[in-house]
């Protein structure tokens, strides 16, 4: 077993705090790297917390995950040691269904194997995270990235990036579309990237006022503060998608009466509770409400590329892993442009 | 003006009973037909009962209505009088709105003129539907019919059939597609022969296995109990479509699950409830829940030809027109196979 430095939460109800761990020999397809920076998913609280599930305990979150590669087995043809590596949300899946066949491992029928939090395929043996300086993981599930990237940027592409990408990408959103983007944080601003990228007419919708300089200098073209009824009002039926990010709870019928005919509404955060939804506000122009979940592997590797020939990173603030609380305690405020990522140095 | 004999009821609390009332005189783009049939649609009962809004009272109900035309206006070009000739849920539009240019005037954003219980374009003129004897009705909003059909059993296709047909062509629903039918009324029994019609593979979900029988008989393919958890459980992830005609509270997430990869969930009925919609139900294989209102007026028509081609009409039982109260009875229990229709000889 190869011994792991980490930042586990033994309980929900405890701080994450330093952990020494074990990860598995590198396997024949697997491969070993270490890993320089982590992103901070809102997800990693809202796991640490149980507030979706019961989790698995001691957690060692992290899904936004970059590196260096160490050592890759023996029958590994992807990468060689020295490479850069990331993994994003899953580190493998079933392989089988039909979901699988297609590339679209997120949507593992038996179940893909979350990065932490998650079983192996044997489910059985718990998964530990990117809060760690070195982690394993088959060859099939490592992402690569091209040398010269700004590798810190480029971590929160693995969930944050593939979230946002992914739905814009199957719903062909771009050239002639209206995208309307709710929340301007980790997932938020990544989707007025990604919509102005693909040749939509972003207008990012926000609570707060404050947020219309960033907003822009993001590249969205229009911000409407969704506390103004008459702003609301004008906006009815103007939208062809709307990309919500937003993990609080929140008003969907208001939202749904933003799109026009044949209008989707896709949902890539979680909030807490179950969505309210009024039929007429559906039946009002043949709307849909849509769910989408990160991205398979090769759709993941496409946005890395399309990032990297795009220039388009995430806006971080670089973070030491003892500050990880106070990333926390921001976090839950919306007080981060736009995601916190982990220096592993500082581990 | 033109005196009518109908049934209205004069409040949400009073049982319908016979009145007379006014229609406006034929203007030059009008076409006035005597009614011999109307369907009887679960929403009669609904909006004269204020179930879903406040009514316009007194309320003569009915919008699946046939008949033959004793009268047109001058410019009336469409019509000739002795013809056969139906109207739906809708007598007008704004004309000149997005959806109403698309020939999708059921989503009118101003909002189209509801057959009854609606006002007309002048935001002011109550419509009076068809439980009546005779109906004005703009030329551009009334349907025709060939000579030969089963009246009777061609009213319901204004409303139960135009509102199943429509989502299952929006939608490309057809050979190669698992369609499940939630509901086994008036728009059920239409949606299973539409979906069989268009070469769908249809299973029809109900809480009642003693509907299995008649489920075969109108053409479906498979039935599911879905009261019986062992089946719901084996049929998780595998119909493409889910077409949910059912207007009483039930539970969304268990149906969604049953949806394959990129899966749609349509909604055509109206709970007195919002459907409470859980993230990870939408998230587990990218799927939509989906809303869809009648049609328009030119499909509406394709509807009808394409009935009349291949032999499609609603199963019906006639009534007397003193009979509509235990008719709405015996609706709300289910009891009917499958829509009850007017005989309108009978006012």
């Amino acid at each position: 077993m190869i011994p792991v430095k980490g930042y586990a939460a033994q309980t929900p109800e405890t701080d994450l705090a330093p952990w020494d761990f074990e990860r598995r020999e590198v396997g024949p397809h697997d491969v070993q790297f270490d890993i320089l920076f982590c992103g901070v998913c809102h997800s990693d609280l809202h796991q640490i917390k149980n507030d979706w599930f019961e989790g698995i305990f001691p957690m060692v979150p992290g899904h936004e995950i970059v590196g260096r590669i160490v050592k890759v087995g023996d029958h590994v043809t992807k990468f060689k040691v020295g490479q850069l590596a990331g993994t994003g949300c899953m580190v493998d899946s079933c392989r089988v269904c039909e979901n699988c066949k297609e590339g679209l491992e997120q949507y593992c029928i038996p179940g893909s194997t979350q990065t932490y939090n998650g079983l192996e395929q044997d489910k059985k043996t718990p998964t530990y995270g990117g809060y760690s300086n070195s982690i394993v993981v088959n060859e099939d599930f490592v992402l690569s990235m091209k040398e010269g990237v700004d590798l810190a940027a480029t971590a929160p592409l693995l969930c944050a990036g593939i979230t946002t990408y992914s739905p814009l990408r199957h719903w062909n959103v771009g050239k002639g579309h209206k995208l309307a983007v709710l929340g301007l944080g980790g997932l938020g601003h990544m989707a007025v990237k990604f919509g102005v990228a693909f040749g939509a007419e972003v207008t990012v919708l926000s609570t707060s006022p404050k947020k219309e300089e960033d907003a822009k200098k993001l590249g969205a073209h229009h911000f409407l503060v969704t506390s103004d009824a008459e702003q609301v009002k004008a906006a009815a039926n103007t939208f062809d998608f709307i990309l919500d990010t937003v993990s609080a709870p929140h008003d969907f019928n208001m939202y749904l009466n933003l799109l026009r005919m044949n209008g989707v509404h896709i949902c890539v955060g979680v909030p807490p509770e179950p969505a309210s939804i009024e039929a007429f506000a559906l039946f009002g122009g043949r709307r849909s409400l849509a769910g989408s979940s990160i991205g398979g592997i090769a759709e993941t590797q496409e946005m890395l590329d399309f990032c990297a020939e795009h220039n388009i990173v995430s806006d971080i603030e670089m973070i030491d892993i003892k500050d990880i609380q106070t990333a926390y305690d921001r976090m839950v405020k919306g007080d981060v442009r736009y995601r916190f990522v982990i220096d592993m140095a500082t581990l």
